[in-house]
């Protein structure tokens, strides 16, 4: 598999990070996660716009241009008809302690990998009770290197015999789920949470939210309950939700809401 | 500088992770800093016990055992008279994705760094507008690799001329300090936040509130203005702070509390 990490290409195998690198040590980084279909890679321009807006606030310097880094994706998706690819920066090497270097040496990693082309299996999700998202921090704004929750929220899911987990915040609102984000069909009307509760302003989200003329609302548990349709979005497409707690969502099945996102289902451009 | 690499001595330059080590690209990991004083690695036993401890809740599994591990740390701190020692475990490579893969091979990494031995400088702080601790997160309790929320609120605090800043949670109460515990002496008694509100466990944090009798309980930013002193402790030392969102607290210097700490002050065993 092509990767690319700053500025070479390489093979994921033999290109390596040094250990003191805060992507790892601290977890000090952004991150894409970029769509590949049709032999091309989406959204290129709206991704590298979110990141370097992350960057900024990160205060971490991107020596690449724009049209290097789109340049890049391409080498590393090339020859996939289909897949996810990802671009991830890193403050870099640096010495121990949470200060930033003055002057960092970002790490900059593109990695991609080929998937299937087939609609998101309908999901079984529970409410995470291990961990919560943090609408006070500016990660929950960020597609940061900080996924731990993500994580523990996931493996909770699993426990429970569920294929993914929806996270609270700190006031017991619904955020999203744990890397996607969350829309719900309530009185034939969608709904999905507001940044500001929390949820991570996803390009899907947005692109859903235009479409389907969406309310940005706080969700409280009990408001889902009485969703017809919930809805996981991220950049691989859309994930209709058919089980909640053990409960059907609706009628327990896909439903006319989703099927009418046509092309996004699948992680196009267009329904 | 050698370092312990998955069972390898190494040096700092050679030894190298794979891009897609779960450590770097989801911060799915955890950390131990250690103290290293008179030519020895400080609470061995019960920095392994709460690393641990902390590997069961993450169901990351330790290949190693106690024995090895103390060893290896010895053998990494070899000829420094004093410094900060470093475990890292990540759940290593992995497809990409939340999912942790059903066996993983995690990394497990150990540096260290001289450093010299003087009582920490007196500090000024403030209190991070930027972001809070989330103690709805398991998080809160662990020594993980999603460090960012302390480098956007250090961040903070050098934009606004400060040397640390304390964290709020959720709830507004106050937390800590970006990598340090926090104590406040009020009406002549030691008070420290409560783990419930956000607090890491730490091992010096324990030390300092056994050996000063201190009260666990909330504090908040007007508690901490009738402070005679304010206390930031980690494994490092004791830290006085001497102003707080630019006023003096109490005289002004460190005060009494603080210089009875004595050998903790310098990260020491014993007072």
């Amino acid at each position: 598999m092509t990767i690319w990490l700053d500025g070479t290409c390489a093979t994921l195998e033999s290109a390596r990070l040094r250990v003191d690198d805060r992507g790892f040590t601290l977890g000090d980084g952004l991150f894409e996660t970029l769509a590949i279909r049709d032999r091309k890679v989406l959204r290129v321009a709206a991704h590298l716009a979110r990141l370097r807006s992350g960057c900024a606030e990160l205060a971490l310097p991107l020596a690449y241009a724009d049209d290097a880094l789109a340049e890049a994706l391409t080498e590393v998706a090339a020859g996939m008809e289909t897949g996810t690819a990802r671009l991830t920066v890193s403050r870099g090497p640096a010495p121990r302690g949470l200060k930033p270097p003055e002057k960092p040496s970002p790490t900059i990693l593109i990695t991609a990998a080929p998937t299937a082309l087939a609609p998101p299996a309908p999901a079984a999700v529970v409410i995470a009770a291990t961990t919560r998202r943090n609408p006070y921090s500016p990660l929950a704004r960020l597609k940061s290197l900080n996924y731990l929750d993500g994580i523990i929220a996931l493996m909770e899911a699993q426990r429970r015999g569920a294929d993914d987990a929806l996270l609270l915040n700190s006031s017991g609102l619904l955020a999203e789920a744990t890397a996607a984000n969350l829309f719900a069909v309530i009185e034939g009307v969608a709904v999905t949470p507001p940044v500001a509760d929390g949820a991570l302003p996803g390009l899907m989200r947005a692109a859903v939210r235009d479409l389907l003329k969406a309310e940005e609302r706080s969700l409280t548990p009990a408001d889902l309950e009485t969703a017809s349709e919930i809805l996981l979005t991220n950049v691989a497409g859309i994930r209709p939700v058919v089980r909640l707690e053990g409960r059907p969502v609706g009628r327990g099945r896909p439903g006319p809401v989703w099927a009418s996102l046509g092309g996004l289902i699948l992680g196009r451009e267009r329904p």
